[in-house]
C-alpha cells in the first residue's frame, strides 16, 4: 500500500470532549475529560492507531467578555496551551504529526520560531504550525490593544512574520555541528548565519540558538479562505484546512488554491487541501440521523445564537426574533471568509436564525456527513477522486467515541480500497505528507 | 524523615552536558547529548531518584553577535525552549518540580500565564517560574529593539507583570467547574472573573480560559541580587537563587532577603534561599582537585575572556593584556548584581584577567566546592545550619556523571544526618517546599 499511488491524508482535529457544540452534555461523554491530559494522550494514540497523518489543535487567546451565564454553558475551549500539550503528547506517540494553531498577532516571531524548533526536535520531526492571525477584539484586549488590527495589515504582517521565522530556522546549517572535542569547535563557524532582518514590521537579528529543525521547517498549515488568506496560503502553506459545505464549493476552493499555488511558482502537489468533515456514523443511516438529532437537541438555544453571532463577526442578534430569516450584515475586520461562507449558506437555503445556528452549531461551519461507515468512506473517496480534496481534517462529534468509530470502521474501508496507508511511510510529518524537506536559504552559497 | 524538622531543599540546575565551561570537551562526556531530549529526560530521572525538589533551566533569548569563531567554541546554550521540554519531561517523571526561567521582557503576560498554567496542569502541580528580565542588547535585537530597557524600568514592569499573571491565574475559582450535563452549566458563572487590568505597562482584560493552576499559582522563583531584584524578590518570590562565593557573602545575602521579606509583610519561611553550588567530587580531595584542574585545562583562553566580558556587561577586554590586573568598570544596564559580585571577587583576591576568567568560567560566578562526598555534605550542612541557605541549586560540572555522583554519594549522607528527605512529602512542588497554596484574590468575596 505504500506505492506511489496518490492517497488520502487525514488529520484528527482534537478539541475537548468533541466538536459538536453539545458534546459535553451527551450522557456517553465524560465532561471532566475536558481538563484531563490523559484524555488528549488517549485521543492521539487512537489517531496514531488509525495511521492519521497528524493531530491538530485549533487555538484562541481568551474568551469573549460576554454574559458569564452564557460562557458557563459552553465546554471550555482552548483550556490547554497547545505547544506544551503537543510536547507531552509527543512522548506517548511515535509517528503521528503534531499540528497546532498559533497566532502571529501577539507572539514575537523569535519565540514562535524557537517553540516550534523545540517541538520539532523533541518529537523527531513531527511539528506543524497552523498560521493564523487573531481576528477578535477580545483577544486584542488581552494584549494591550483596544481593537484588533485591520484584516489586510494582519496578513501583510503575517507574510513578513513567516519569512522571519524561516530565516531563524536557517540560523545553523543542517550539517553545522561538529562536536569536535579535540579542536574545541562545537560547530563550524561558517555554518552559522545571522538573520539581521529589518522589515516593515519586524527587526530580528538572530541567530536562533538551536539546530535546524529535523524537518528543515516544521510543516506550514493555513486555514484562511479570504482573498488575503488564500494568497498567503498560496505563497507559504503546505496544508490548507478549509470549511466547505458542498462538493461544488470544495471543488472550486480546491482548484482555486492549486491555481494560486502554481501562479506563485510552486508545485500544486506541494500543498495538501484538507476540508473539515464531521462524520456522524452508526450502523444504519437512520441510527446515524437519530444520533445526530439527539446531539442537536442538547444545544441550548442561547448558546446556539451566541455562537452564530461570534461566527458572523460578533454581531448582536438579540434584536431579531429567533425565527426571523437571517438578515444581511456588513463584513467586519474579523474572520471575513468564515463569515461569508456561513451567510452564503443562510441565503442559499433561506434559513431562519434558529435554523442557521443549528446548522452552524453542529460542526461550526464544517460539513456534516451522516450515515454508515460505508457512506462516509464513499463520500470521502468521491471528494478525493473528483478533485475536491487531498485529504480531510476529521472533526468527531464526541471524544473519544466517534474518533474510535472512525478509526475502527472507516479507516479499514479506505485501506481496503487502496486509498489510505496501512503503515506510516516514514517518521516525520513531511514524510507522511510526501512533502520535500526544504533547503536552507543559505544552501546555494554554502 | 518527614517530620517537621527543617530540611535542605535541592534543585538540579540542568544545562546541556554540564555547567563547567569546558564540560563538553571532557573525554567522558558525549557532546551530542547537548542536542538530545533523551539526555535531559535521563537527568531529570536521576534527580528524581535523588528526591530533588526540582529541576531547573536557565534561559536566554539568542546568542550575542560576536565572532562566529568564538561562538563555535562554546557548547550551545539554551538549545531547547524550556517550557516545551519541561512538558515532555513531565511525562517521564512523577514528583520532581519543573522550574524554568522565562523572561518578562518580550513575552506578553497573557502568554506566560497560559503556558505555566498548562505546564502546571499537565504535570499535576509541579511548575515553577524563575522570573527574569532580559539584560542584553543582543536579546533586545531579536525583538524589534535597538537596545535593552533600563534596569529600573525592567523591574517596575516586572512587578506589574507578575500581578497581571497572578490575576489571570485567578480567572476561575478553584471550585468553579460543575460539569453539570443536566443543567447545561459547565462552570458556575459567579466563579468566573474578568481581570480588566489597566496599569502603567499592561492592559489585559482576561479571563484566562483554563482552570486555576493545580498549585494555585506555580511557584515563583527569582535570582536578582541587585537592589531592584532583591526588592522584587521580597515582594513576590518563593525561591531565591543566588550566586555566592563565600560563607559570609551567602549569610549576609540570606539575612538581607529574609529581612526584606518580613518588611514586605510576608513570612520569611515562605521564601527559600538557595545558593548555587558546583560540587566537584572524588574519592579523595587530591583526586577531586585533579578532576577540577583537568576541566580547567580544557578551557580555551579566548572563550574564557569572552565569557568574562559578557559577565561584566559585554565590556571589551581586548585592549588589556590577559595578565593585567582586572581594571575598574562602570556598572551598565545589564545584570548589575552579577557584574558587581564578580568584580568584588577580583578586587578582594587581586586577580589578573586570566585568573578571574578561570575563576568565573568554572562555575559562571557560582561557588565551587572541591572534595569528597563527605566534604561536600559537611559544607552544605554548615551553610544550611548557620543561616546561609535553605537549600542549594546544584550545578554538576558534567552531565550525567556528576549529577549521578551527587545523588549516589552526597544525598545518602544528608539523609543519614536527617537533613534531607528520604521520600517525597507530596506530589506538587509547593508540597515539597512546604509552601502554602495561595488563595485566589477573589477568595474573600467568593
Amino acid at each position: 500500500m505504500t506505492d506511489s499511488k496518490r492517497q488520502i491524508k487525514l488529520g484528527a482535529f482534537l478539541q475537548s470532549v468533541g466538536h459538536h457544540l453539545a458534546a459535553w452534555r451527551h450522557p456517553d461523554v465524560d465532561p471532566k475529560n475536558a481538563t484531563r491530559l490523559e484524555h488528549l494522550k488517549h485521543l492521539a494514540q487512537i489517531a496514531e492507531r488509525g495511521k492519521f497523518d497528524a493531530i491538530f489543535f485549533a487555538d484562541g487567546l481568551g474568551w469573549p467578555q460576554i454574559d458569564p451565564q452564557l460562557l458557563a454553558k459552553g465546554a471550555p475551549t482552548y483550556f490547554w496551551e497547545p505547544l506544551t500539550v503537543l510536547s507531552a503528547i509527543a512522548q506517548v506517540t511515535k509517528n503521528i504529526g503534531l499540528i497546532s494553531t498559533i497566532s502571529t498577532s501577539y507572539l514575537p516571531p523569535f519565540h514562535l520560531a524557537r517553540l516550534f524548533a523545540s517541538l520539532d526536535h523533541l518529537s523527531g520531526g513531527r511539528a506543524g504550525w497552523n498560521l493564523v492571525t487573531s481576528g477578535t477584539d477580545f483577544e486584542a484586549n488581552n494584549f494591550n490593544l483596544e481593537t484588533q488590527t485591520a484584516h489586510l495589515e494582519r496578513y501583510q504582517k503575517a507574510r513578513e512574520y513567516v519569512d522571519v521565522v524561516k530565516g531563524l530556522w536557517d540560523s545553523l546549517d543542517d550539517d553545522a555541528y561538529l562536536f569536535d572535542q579535540d579542536s574545541g569547535n562545537f560547530f563550524e563557524p561558517e555554518k552559522l548565519h545571522y538573520l539581521n532582518h529589518r522589515g516593515q514590521y519586524f527587526s530580528v537579528a538572530g541567530p536562533l540558538q538551536s539546530a535546524r529543525p529535523v524537518q528543515g521547517y516544521p510543516v506550514i498549515v493555513q486555514a484562511g479562505s479570504s482573498e488575503d488568506g488564500k494568497n498567503l496560503a498560496a505563497q507559504t502553506a503546505e496544508i490548507v484546512f478549509t470549511a466547505q459545505q458542498t462538493f461544488e464549493g470544495a471543488k472550486a476552493f480546491y482548484q482555486d488554491i492549486k491555481q494560486r499555488v502554481a501562479k506563485a511558482g510552486r508545485d500544486p502537489d506541494a500543498v495538501k487541501v484538507m476540508p473539515g468533515i464531521m462524520p456522524v456514523i452508526a450502523e444504519t443511516r437512520e441510527l446515524a440521523q437519530q444520533k445526530f438529532d439527539y446531539l442537536q437537541s442538547l444545544i441550548d438555544p442561547e448558546i446556539g445564537i451566541s455562537l452564530l453571532s461570534a461566527f458572523i463577526g460578533n454581531i448582536d442578534l438579540s434584536q431579531y426574533s429567533i425565527d426571523d430569516p437571517v438578515p444581511d450584515f456588513p463584513t467586519t475586520e474579523g474572520w471575513q471568509s468564515r463569515q461569508q461562507l456561513i451567510l452564503e449558506v443562510a441565503k442559499r437555503e433561506n434559513l431562519t436564525i434558529r435554523q442557521l445556528y443549528q446548522k452552524v452549531a453542529g460542526a461550526r461551519g464544517h460539513r456534516i456527513l451522516i450515515g454508515t461507515a460505508e457512506d462516509i468512506a464513499d463520500e470521502l473517496q468521491y471528494l478525493f477522486e473528483q478533485g475536491a480534496a487531498d485529504g480531510f481534517n476529521i472533526l468527531p462529534p464526541t471524544f473519544p467515541q466517534d474518533l474510535t468509530i472512525f478509526v475502527d470502521q472507516v479507516v479499514p474501508i479506505l485501506q481496503q480500497r487502496g486509498l489510505y496507508r496501512t503503515e506510516y511511510e516514514g517518521h516525520t510529518l513531511r514524510e507522511h505528507l510526501g512533502l520535500v524537506r526544504p533547503r536552507s536559504r543559505y544552501h546555494a552559497s554554502a
